[in-house]
C-alpha cells in the first residue's frame, strides 16, 4: 500500500519521490511560492506541498488546477521530499504536479437531474462550533478535534487487546441480543420483528411465541454473567462490545449505545480485581501519552489544559485502597468543616456522587483511590457478601478530575448465599439457573470490573460531551446516520 | 499474576514450586500414584499432577480430597515442576498437596432452602454431542472441543486488529441502533420502547415520534456506509462487531446476529482491494497456524481431516483473478460435458451458488480464486459502475472447502451515477443525503469488503454448525442465556 502522511513525515528528506493523497486543508501563497497542507487522518500534522512558479517543471495545468483548489478537496500530489525550511516540521514536500480527484465547491453547484443542488462545503476554515459538527457527524472526523479522537479512539480500542491479550486473556463476544436482563436493572430496548402496525390493528396483547426468537428479548446491558461462564471454562476473560441502556437521559454523560470493557477473571479475590484494574489504567494512560502524543497536545492547548499532567500524574501514582466505610467518615469530616462543601450530603448507605468522589480523590487521596466495600442495598445482587452482612466486595476506582471510572467486585461464588440474596430481591432462581450452575459445578472465586469506554475517552481527551467521542452517538431523539 | 498452565508447560522443569490451579480433567490410578490431569483453558493440554501415596509428604487430607475428587471439580494443587517420565508431555507437576475449591458432584445434590437439587455434573468423561452440549452452552467452553473453538476464536479477532493496525487503519466503531437501512436489503430487527401492550391495547398506529429514537429504528446490518464516511477522513479504517439479520432462515450456516469485519480504504481501487484482502487471508491463516497449533491439530483429527493442509495451501497459494463473466463460462462449459454436474443451472445474470463456487476454486483455479465484475442487478446499489452499463467492481473471494469467504468491491463514487442508480432501485436521496455528500466533497475512488467472522471461524476449525462457533448463538427461536 502507497506511504501515509504520517510515514512521509517520518521518513528521511532524502529527496525521494513521493505521492502524496489526501484532503487539503489550507492554501497559501507568498510571492512566486504556493503552500498546500495536505492531511489524511493518518496524524494530527498534515504535510506541506511547496509548489514554486519559478520552476521549470511548473506548468500550466498545475497553476489552473490550484487556482480553483479548495479546502477539503482530494488531491494527489507528486514530488519530491526534502527538509523544510518552515519551523514546526522536519520534512515537506517540493511538490511537482497535482491531480484534483474531487473537488469540495467553496460555493454552490447547480444539482444535476433530480438531485438537489450541492450546497459549499461545510467544512471552510474557520472554527465550527462542537454542536455544528455534530450535525454533520458524517464530515466531522475532517476536522482536527474529531480525527484527533477518532485517533485516540483506535489507539485505546487496540491497547486493551493488547494489555489482556499480554496476560493471557481471551477475548469473548459476548451476545448483544438476550432474553435476560444481566444486573435486574437498567432500562432495556426490546427488539422485535413483531409487525407493530398489525398489532395495533389487533388489539390482542403482543404474542411473543411468535416473535423472532420466541420470547420477549432485548438488546444487552451488560456481557458481565456470560463472561463469568467462560472465565469459568478459560480462567481469563474479557469483553470489549457495545452495550444499551434505554434511559431517558439527555445529558452530556450518557448514551443509549456505548462500548464497555469487560475483564473477568477466575481465582481472583478483589485484591487482585483492584492491581489488575491499576496497571490497566496506567498501562493505557502510558500508551496514548507515547502514541498519540501530538493529538493529546492539541487537547491539552485546545480542548482542556492539563490533561497531559493528569494522565502522567495517574501513570506515577499508586492507588490509595478505601473502605466506602473510610470515605463516607472522611466526607462527613469535611462537611463539619464546611457544611456547603456539597450539593449532596454524604452519609453512610447514600450512593456516592460525582462532587464527593471527586472530593476523595482531588483532595484526600491526591490521586486515584479504589473505594471498597459498599452497602450491599446500593450495589448488584451478584457481588460478594462480606461477613458483616451489610457490605459486598464492591471495588470502584477513582480519579481525578472525573470521579468513578471503573466499577467491579468479586463475585458471590456460593450457591446458597447468592441465591438467598437473589430472593430477597424478588429474583427467580429458575431465570438464572445457568448463572447458578457456575456455582454448583466448579466453583470458583472470581472477580472482573467494567469500564465505560466512552467515558475513558472522554477522560483521555478532555472532550466534554460524550456524544463527542463516539462515532455515530445514540440517545434520546438521536439515531441518525 | 499467577501462571496459566500454558506458562506452566512452557517453563523448564527444574523442581520449581508451582501453584496450579483449574478444573479437573480426569482422575487415574496406578498403585501408590495418582494422577489428576488440569486444565484452565488457557490451553489446549492440561497439566499432569501426579501424587504418591509412599512420599512422605502425603496426608490423610490429601487421601480424602483425592478420594471424591470428580471431574469438574475446581482445585489448587501445589507441587515442583519436573520432567515427566510420561510420553506428549514434556513436564507434569510432582504433586504436594490438594486443595478442592469447588466440587462438581457425580451425583444429585439435593438442594437448599428454595433451591431445586443439584443434578449431576453433566460434562463427565464420556464424549458430548454437540447437539447436547449447544443446551448447555454455559457450559461447553469447559470441553475440549469448545475451549478450541474459543482460544481460536480469540487468536483470530486479535489476529485482525493486528493486521489492520499494522497497516495504518484505525478501528471504527459504526452504531449498532440505526434509523437507514444499509443496503435496501436484509431484514432488519426493530428496536423499540414502545409499550407493545399498550399499543395493542390502544388500537391507533404506532406513533414513532414517541419512540425512544424519535423514529423508527432497528439493529444494523452492516457497518459499511458509515466506515465509509470516515475512510474520507483518515483513509484507512476498519470495523469489527456484531451485525444482524431477521431472517427466518434456520439453518446451519445463519445467525441473526453476527460479527462482521469491514475494512474500507480510500484511494484505493478495486486491484488494492483484491491484494488487500488476500494478505488478510494468509495473515491470519499464517497466525492461526503458528499460534493454535494444538487446537488444530485437534480440528483435524477430531472434526475435519485436513483442515491443516487446506489452510497452508491458502496461505501458499496465488489468488487467482477471473471475472463473473469468464467464471460463468467455465461453468457452461464444465456443465456441458456433465449436464448433473450441479443441481442448479448456472447462467450469465444468476447468483452463484455455493457449489459454482466451489467448483471455480477446487477444479477450476486449483486453489483460491477472486471473482470481479458480477452483474449489477445482483449487487448493492453503492458498488462502482463499469463502463459496459451491465457489471459492477465487485469481487467475492472463494475458497477451497467453502466457497465464498468474503464480498467486496469498489465504490460508485461519482455523484451523478450513484444518485442515478439509487433513483433506479428506488431509493430515496433525501434518505441518504449524509452518504451522497461523500461524492460532492472531496470525493475520492474507494473499496473495502466484508468478512463474516463465523464464516471464518468454521473455515478455520471445520465446525459445520455456526452455532458452535460463537458463545452463545442468536437464531430462530433461540435466545437463550
Amino acid at each position: 500500500m502507497f506511504p501515509l502522511i504520517k510515514e512521509l513525515l517520518a521518513a528521511p528528506p532524502d529527496g525521494r519521490d513521493l505521492l502524496v493523497r489526501g484532503w487539503v486543508r489550507t492554501k497559501r501563497e507568498m510571492k512566486n511560492l504556493i503552500f498546500v497542507e495536505v492531511n489524511d487522518g493518518s496524524c494530527f500534522q498534515g504535510i506541506q506541498c511547496t509548489f514554486d512558479r519559478g520552476s521549470s517543471g511548473f506548468t500550466k495545468e498545475t497553476e489552473a488546477a490550484l487556482e480553483k483548489l479548495n479546502t477539503g478537496a482530494a488531491v494527489e500530489i507528486k514530488g519530491k521530499l526534502v527538509p523544510s525550511p518552515a519551523s514546526g516540521q522536519a520534512v515537506e514536500a517540493a511538490a511537482e504536479s497535482i491531480t484534483v480527484i474531487g473537488e469540495a465547491p467553496a460555493e454552490a453547484v447547480p444539482g444535476e437531474g433530480s438531485l438537489p443542488d450541492t450546497p459549499p462545503y461545510p467544512l471552510q476554515k474557520k472554527r465550527h462550533s462542537l454542536e455544528f459538527l455534530r450535525e454533520i457527524a458524517h464530515l466531522r472526523a475532517r476536522t482536527n478535534t474529531f480525527g484527533a479522537v477518532a485517533r485516540v479512539r483506535n489507539r485505546l480500542a487496540f491497547a486493551i487487546h493488547e494489555f489482556f491479550q499480554a496476560r493471557g486473556f481471551q477475548y469473548v463476544h459476548t451476545p448483544i441480543i438476550t432474553a435476560s436482563d444481566a444486573e435486574g436493572a437498567g432500562a432495556m430496548f426490546q427488539v422485535t420483528t413483531l409487525d407493530l402496525e398489525a398489532l395495533a390493528k389487533s388489539g390482542k396483547a403482543p404474542d411473543y411465541a411468535k416473535d423472532f426468537f420466541g420470547k420477549r428479548s432485548g438488546l444487552t446491558v451488560s456481557g458481565q454473567l456470560e463472561a463469568e461462564t467462560y472465565a469459568a471454562a478459560l480462567s481469563r476473560v474479557y469483553t470489549f462490545g457495545p452495550t444499551f441502556r434505554a434511559e431517558n437521559s439527555n445529558t452530556t454523560r450518557h448514551l443509549a449505545e456505548f462500548w464497555m470493557v469487560e475483564p473477568e477473571v477466575a481465582f481472583a479475590h478483589i485484591e487482585d480485581n483492584m492491581a489488575l484494574a491499576e496497571d490497566f489504567l496506567k498501562a493505557l494512560f502510558t500508551t496514548v501519552l507515547k502514541d498519540c502524543s501530538e493529538d493529546l497536545a492539541f487537547f491539552d492547548s485546545h480542548i482542556e489544559k492539563g490533561i497531559i499532567e493528569t494522565l502522567s500524574s495517574v501513570v506515577a501514582s499508586k492507588f490509595t485502597h478505601m473502605t466506602y466505610t473510610d470515605a463516607v467518615k472522611e466526607l462527613e469530616k469535611a462537611i463539619a468543616a464546611k457544611a456547603d462543601l456539597f450539593e449532596f450530603k454524604p452519609y453512610w448507605g447514600c450512593d456516592l456522587q460525582s462532587e464527593h468522589e471527586k472530593f476523595l480523590t482531588e483532595k484526600i487521596a491526591n490521586g486515584p483511590v479504589i473505594v471498597t466495600d459498599y452497602p450491599r442495598e446500593i450495589k448488584a445482587f451478584y457481588m460478594k457478601q462480606n461477613s458483616d452482612s451489610k457490605t459486598v466486595r464492591a471495588m470502584d476506582v477513582l480519579v481525578p478530575r472525573l470521579g468513578e471510572i471503573i466499577g467491579g467486585s468479586e463475585r458471590e461464588e456460593n450457591l446458597g448465599r447468592l441465591a438467598a440474596r437473589m430472593a430477597e430481591l424478588g429474583m427467580k432462581a429458575e431465570d438464572y439457573s445457568w448463572y447458578l450452575d457456575l456455582r454448583r459445578y466448579g466453583s470458583i472465586p472470581h472477580s472482573g470490573f467494567g469500564l465505560g469506554f466512552e467515558r475513558l475517552i472522554q477522560y483521555v481527551t478532555g472532550m466534554a460531551n460524550i456524544r463527542d467521542v463516539i462515532p455515530y452517538p445514540r440517545a434520546v431523539g438521536q439515531a441518525e446516520f
